[in-house]
């Protein structure tokens, strides 16, 4: 079997280009070189996400956007968290190898805890066990299938830190039982820039939604912040942030025609943002029609989660056993 | 039915006499009022016991020395927590809705902390998330039956406390879907001395076991410290180790006597820790007996607790099913 690389998606709602081409091309890239494990992550959404209908519908509304977006059922294993009771049991039996430490240095936990001491409160208010021992189901996610790789962004290579330390300690005590993974670190992020030039983010309120109306998706390209120059004028290409859009949807020659335009004057913001508007719709039209007909059908996103989880569990479970008969928990 | 009590077992080794009496026998008692449910914590022994054959003999040394004490698998429900993968399940849950400063004040975690400060480490140094984060697991234990009531000494009262804090914040999220549970504080729990008059305890080595080879017993009990007075003399009852431990085991009206004894003169210490050898080797003859062929017949003990967890898991799925569904993690 090829190796196995694992992918957790947070729930977190309809995907916007940025996520598409930071995220989920890139992640199903991998099915390339790797068995690609893909899995939501509602269990560390509860963390937060106290509110069932809202985590309900989030479960589905990712789960069906990384099948409108490629991902293959058949080829990938994708399933949810929640339907793999394996992931909590080996999270408790982690623990007990876990050192209080590794999870106060944890990011998420520091983070929240810089706050609360920024407005002069107690430093674990409002901050509840389940933020503070993610990274041990993080670890438990991991290392359940011995998987042999985690594609990481540079901001997360901590986690892949805390599990290979976690994993290593258990090691120490029971012999080399589990697989140390590796993080694959991606560099080259593709940095995808919102409508006003940041990095586009839902929390900038600066995306274009890949699966909304179409009329909302032409609003928001019409919406790119340009500067004053008339068609005529010759304008840089570089950090301009409709350019940049152009050109990871444009084909090449169409690309290299507006580039001169660019250099020499003759692009016009408004016309070639209609044709932004026009390249991006055609580029996920298929997507857009398949999202439409998983969100109306979800017993056949619970069938694929469940078929996914059932295979998972097939790999999970002899992961388990050996860790149970190593600890003399059998 | 009846209502439900839990009784979480340490699996700590062979009991001794104090054991018996301050801890089998009143949660043995329980049965005439409740449905027991016993249950052997092995994941709780997970956060410190880190070697595998030793924690699979005291799972066993402690199974069949309740049953051989008198726990009656018919009646009683009895079973070994990691054979409920629906407690880690749980755990998981109810982590996301335990308040992290709960944890920071729970008794063991804080006299971990302390013993580090004493010594001038870091605070959290040794301390593994296991062991911070084990009243999770408990309340998990207790919640997902709906137990109603929990035996705890008055040492234990946090646990209780602990347990219901998270049960009112799920509830509180929700609506009523937990049982929020009584704790019953055992204040009468019997004070039984070790054979050097403080409290029996394996920590003291001055325990008389239950299931040690005859010759051993009566050894211990020939430990006694007794004072230098000679049989002729009058002794004191109050504060006397002997004459304490034949209260317990001694027939009402031979005690009497003995007690005469002691007061007017003639009770020789050398015949009373013969007699009291004697009376504790006929009191356990039978459990003696079962502790032996119990322990000859581990199959048979793992059949026994095969059983108690199917008719836990049963009991236990149904409140997990609501819990998922309240959440909408289902």
């Amino acid at each position: 079997m090829k190796p196995i690389s694992l992918t957790g998606i947070k729930p977190t709602g309809k995907p916007h280009i940025g996520n598409y081409l930071g995220m989920y091309r890139p992640a199903l890239d991998l099915m390339q070189k790797y068995q690609g494990m893909y899995f939501v992550a509602d269990y560390h959404a509860l963390t937060t996400m106290h509110d069932p209908a809202t985590l309900r519908d989030l479960v589905y509304e990712v789960a069906a956007s990384w099948l409108a977006l490629g991902l293959d059922p058949d080829e990938a294993i994708f399933f949810r968290q929640s339907d793999i009771p394996e992931i909590p049991e080996f999270t408790w039996i982690l623990s007990c190898f876990t050192s209080k430490g590794l999870l106060n240095r944890a990011h998420a936990y520091k983070a929240a805890v810089d706050e609360n001491l920024t407005l002069g409160r107690d430093p674990d208010e409002g901050i509840n066990a389940g933020l503070y021992n993610y990274p041990v189901l993080m670890a438990a996610d991991i290392l359940l299938y011995g998987s042999d790789v985690v594609p990481v962004g540079l901001d997360q290579k901590q986690h892949i830190e805390i599990t290979r330390d976690i994993a290593e300690a258990f090691n120490r005590t029971y012999g080399d039982v589990l697989i140390v993974p590796e993080g694959i670190i991606q560099e080259s992020v593709m940095k995808v820039p919102g409508i006003d030039g940041q990095k586009m983010s839902k929390s900038y309120n600066n995306t274009i939604p890949i699966f909304a109306p179409e009329k909302e998706v032409r609003k928001q390209v019409m919406r790119i912040v340009t500067d004053s120059k008339r068609p005529e004028d010759p304008k840089d290409t570089q950090d301009n942030t409709l350019f940049t859009l152009l050109s990871f949807f444009a084909p090449p020659d169409r690309l290299e025609e507006i580039r001169q335009l660019y250099l020499h004057g003759g692009a016009a913001y408004g016309e070639l943002k209609k044709e932004l508007a026009g390249l991006i719709l055609t580029y996920f039209a298929d997507a857009r029609d398949r999202y439409a007909d998983l969100m109306a059908d979800k017993a056949y996103i619970d069938d694929v989660l469940a078929t996914g989880a059932r295979k998972a569990r097939q790999m999970g479970q002899p992961y388990l056993a050996a860790v149970r008969k190593a600890t003399g928990i059998d």
